[in-house]
């Protein structure tokens, strides 16, 4: 197991921003290490549905998460307000990898850092389906090379 | 039980905006009943925080939970931004019941609201404690009449 | 807002058993107050499906939460076993009120006790639709009269 | 990244049950991503809590996590009952990486696993702590070799 070093705000491509809730602090007084992923997935959707790349409710198509992981550096806990940095790290036919990054307030070295990988698949029968061209456009704008 | 109407924004005299995460959504594709106590809690505390009339860590006194409800007219869902509105129903000496209305967007009327009884304890002992002048003084401003 | 005592196992009709997790105990150390409601669904739904009145994916119809409250006694925390008890206090045409409590370990008297109010609707229009008599009969049977 | 092959129960050393909750399902029918972790860390804490190597409320340390990860390889859903296996891959003088496999039923292959990395630290100053003898002990069994 390899320790990363955390990031910096220009590493990543696509910013939202996060509100901590009073339920995240657990009783170490610190947001409870699987709410990190409360917020990978709502970053990374919420900037989804931004794009018009996801249809929650009747897209014949959807994403599902087969893999995340999670460093966690530094604390975080209500009432912070998080900016979460996303990046496309690889991109796929049917699946892509992103970078997600949480930084604290103004912070511009990140709290927690880790990847998120989602799998494009017809929504009825759960299989890999080829993205569409309007889908690939908007993910490729995330790589940062 | 009696159903209310719901209210509108100017019932309240406190605001809070609360985000909502991909993870509320339910199976039925809207925010599950339990959120809406999470957005409740993160109101009421937040508003306290900024007010300065509780101290997480290190007060010698703290604010516990001893009843809660909520009444649900419409949907909620992520990925709404959601206007919390607060007021003071009652205030006691050591207790005082919050009301507490969840707005969707820039709707005027509530899409749910409830109530939220805090009782003011000694952290150590988790017995009622009168709550002092400044707090006093800061809950009186959110008293609606 | 009147106080109500605490319950006993003969109060109620049908009983689930349910767990806490790590993630339940808020920065007080016990359960934070929206974690009950969790724990009200769970109990509730739960026992819809194991009787066969629920049917998640693909039943025509399905029940939506209009109203819920809680009062808290005493706490309840991670690592406690939870035993639900459930009732039906009112069993309309479309509704019903179920009274839900939560008892600690083996106690004989609830930590926190609340009611839970479903409505039967159509599961597109999402509106009221009377319940079916295989329904009824198990609700029914949860009237402790 | 590389996937790896879905892992058995024989390949864990000590197992946690632990039970769905309605809200675990996301509007995809299933369990969304950010419980697994909840799980993890009920299961690992659960049995640090058993076997007495972890005392909440008063103990001079904790744990903190500092990473985790997970591999999602088929759906678990309310209100499927779990079962986790917990195995300890490496353990070193204040730290301790633990492999984490869900068994959704009786089935012997895991439908998500992961892994968990706890540092030891003295609870005010959140700096690491080498464990005691009696916690090395207890962590000893949970190494597969």
């Amino acid at each position: 197991m390899v320790r990363s070093a955390p990031r910096i705000r220009a590493d990543y491509r696509a910013f939202q921003t996060l509100m901590t809730r009073w339920i995240d602090n657990d009783i170490y007084g610190h947001m409870n290490n699987a709410v990190h992923y409360q917020l990978f997935d709502t970053a990374v959707n919420g900037y989804l549905l931004e794009q018009g790349a996801l249809d929650i409710k009747s897209g014949a198509t959807v994403f599902l998460v087969v893999e995340t992981g999670c460093q966690y550096f530094s604390e975080l806990a209500f009432p912070d307000v998080i900016t979460a940095g996303i990046k496309v790290r690889k991109l796929g036919t049917s699946s892509v990898i992103y970078d997600v990054g949480l930084f604290r307030g103004v912070a511009d070295i990140t709290s927690a850092q880790g990847h998120f990988v989602h799998v494009h698949v017809d929504r009825e029968k759960r299989l890999p389906a080829p993205m569409c061209v309007e889908t690939r456009t908007i993910l490729e704008q995330l790589i940062n090379d």
